[in-house]
């Protein structure tokens, strides 16, 4: 079977060498990941698999980590990743959703067979799929380990790409371009919010006739009238109508490295002060992106961006990024750095990030945003759509 | 603000009654509802925003259910839930992505407010959003509470559907076979596998005309060629070729209920020991849904289905059903009854599975499948695409 492999060996291997060295800085013999994007990160694996238990195991002494997933899936093992059949593993379906037996003892018994009864574990407590009875279950299993929170071990080595992540990241922000023009040329009073947003998956998962798109790691928000304050509405089938506000936010997504997004389109004639609201969320956005550059604190560019919006009377407590890489379901943010006011993490070229202006004030919100990456001196911006209050 | 309520309050409220009903059977004060299906079920909360914590707080002895989310979704909370202003609340966003702070220690609060902290507390131990890390932050907030799991206790209820929900669930069969009909519209060689995807993902958003699709809680599947033995594969940038075995699974949603349905298609001429494969494959699903009818066993379903597999000299041991429902990321598979083997659950009417025959075998497969409802006499096909191998 062919294998399908985005990334040559070599970078692989410095992920991998990171990540252990990470480890024995924190004296964990293993690392068990459930994480779909660290999965994806240290081994290659790509699937919509992990909706049951899946673990990447990691062992200091071990050359390749071991990738365990339901039988069935071991084919996109084989097909995904560059690990060779004895770190590629099945667990029968019997387990799966079973109320009697639990596929995290299937996961310690690998960990046995490594000779790691008694090591020191680490697991990723915070993350998305690592329930409360899946640690229940490993703990039990494995009685003589001891096990340390690794939570964000991995995410923190991932939050600075490597130049062949950054080619991705920009051919995604491409897609993400042509979205939101097709957003543009779609919305018109009279065609439903269905609509609108089945055009802007369509041109997600097209994406360019050069990069192909693929799912992203949310949904396509379209936040439209009274749902505009709303931040993560969807839509409905309404029919959308004259002299309304629609702010959108969609994604580009290339080989599960993703973008996001945001414009706010308004349908008709905005009033003087809506257009004043837009102008100073989008001076506040210009402002925080000027700031940008390497050794600059996460709390300094958030302190930039608000000054505008301060000299406007406008508090903002909310952060303002997030960071992007690797997207699977729920999100594409990696749970480490924020731009806001009180974080204290120092930009390093090769971090990503999402800056929103979101501002939801009263009746009014408006939405325009900037994803970058951060480079030698500054700042790139991976989409190149002009940040301004789209009026049509 | 206008609200956007799915169903009428006397069915949120027999739905609260059913779950409190169960509660006081296993002596519980307080349930603490992660999931998001479930929230959706009990309070009418949709929104994209389950990345970060959210809970619903069932209490005995309170009229209405509690949601806690972020402080932006609030306004989710006041568009989408049928709930009084004291029962939404929302969490400064200083909680979110913390590495000082745990929101469950917010949510922890509130129960002390309930007046409740030395209650018994059931909590989703294996629900998709309760991390080890939400766990452990709320017992060591609510040292006096004692925790039970009660991990499908609201799923088991959810099985069941209501008239209402099932209308539905006909509304997204329907959707479902137009995206099907899509499919083989756009399928031909030379057609890029995104584009495919896409021409999929914009019928399943769009809907029909009368009805209006929304996301699914998973991916679309198009697993081409090699891949078509990888189950959960999705897509790639290569041009489709002639003589290509394609398997696709799709969904249709309406306002969150979802089916899915999967078909194979073959583009070019199939060799007779396909079709072979493909008639028994049709065969034993025929024979599994002919069996379905209230009364009857998970189990009697499986082995109706798997006679006619074993008669023709095939194994399977997968689960070949899951129920259908509220669909959101990553599952819309309810984890509570599978049609397998070993399976005891009895069908009663309301219930709604998706049958699959999926069979991988050497370096064939087929995957033609039916979502269905459990009627008073039978069952109810929620598609009605004929259930055949499609050759184009």
């Amino acid at each position: 079977m062919e294998r399908i492999l985005h990334f040559e060996r070599a970078e692989y291997a410095t992920r991998l060498a990171a990540v252990k060295a990470e480890m024995s800085k924190r004296g964990l013999d293993i690392l068990l990941i459930s994480e779909p994007p660290n999965q994806n990160y240290l081994t290659g694996y790509d699937a919509y698999s992990f909706y049951t238990p899946q673990m990447a195991i990691v062992a200091l002494d071990r050359d390749e980590p071991i990738m365990i997933t339901r039988g069935m899936d071991a084919a996109s093992s084989r097909i995904t990743t560059y690990l060779s059949d004895d770190s590629i593993r099945g667990f029968p379906d019997s387990y799966v959703n079973s109320t009697e037996r639990s596929a995290y003892e299937f996961i310690a018994k690998i960990v046995q067979e490594l000779g790691s009864e008694k090591a020191v574990i680490g697991v990723e407590m915070g993350g998305y799929y690592y329930s409360a009875r899946a640690h229940a279950d490993l703990v039990k299993a494995l009685p003589q380990a001891r096990f340390e929170d690794a939570d964000l071990l991995v995410n923190w080595i991932r939050l600075v790409k490597s130049p062949a992540e950054l080619v991705f990241m920009r051919q995604a922000g491409l897609i993400g371009d042509a979205v939101i023009k097709r957003v543009i040329e779609t919305a018109e009073p009279g065609v439903r919010e269905c609509d609108l947003a089945a055009a802007a998956y369509h041109q997600e998962i097209s994406g360019t006739p050069e990069f192909g798109g693929t799912y992203n790691s949310s949904v396509v928000h379209l936040c439209i009238g009274e749902r505009a304050l709303a931040p993560h509405s969807t839509w409905t089938d309404k029919p959308l109508s004259n002299n309304t506000v629609i702010n959108f936010e969609i994604h580009g997504t290339r080989r599960r490295y993703q973008i996001n997004v945001s414009r706010t389109l308004y349908l008709g004639k905005p009033s003087i002060d809506y257009v004043k609201l837009a102008d100073i969320a989008i001076e506040a956005l210009n402002a925080g992106l000027d700031s940008v550059r390497p050794g600059q604190a996460c709390s300094e560019v958030f302190a930039a961006f608000h000054k505008v919006l301060a000299r406007n009377g406008i508090e903002k407590d909310q952060r303002i990024g997030y960071p992007l890489g690797i997207g699977y379901p729920p999100t594409v943010a990696e749970r480490t750095a924020s731009i806001r006011r009180e974080e204290k993490t120092v930009l390093q070229p090769g971090m990503c990030f999402h800056m929103m202006t979101g501002l939801w004030l009263g009746d009014q919100s408006v939405t325009i945003t900037q994803p970058f990456a951060i480079t030698e001196k500054g700042c790139e911006p991976l989409t190149h759509t002009p940040r301004t209050l789209i009026v049509k």
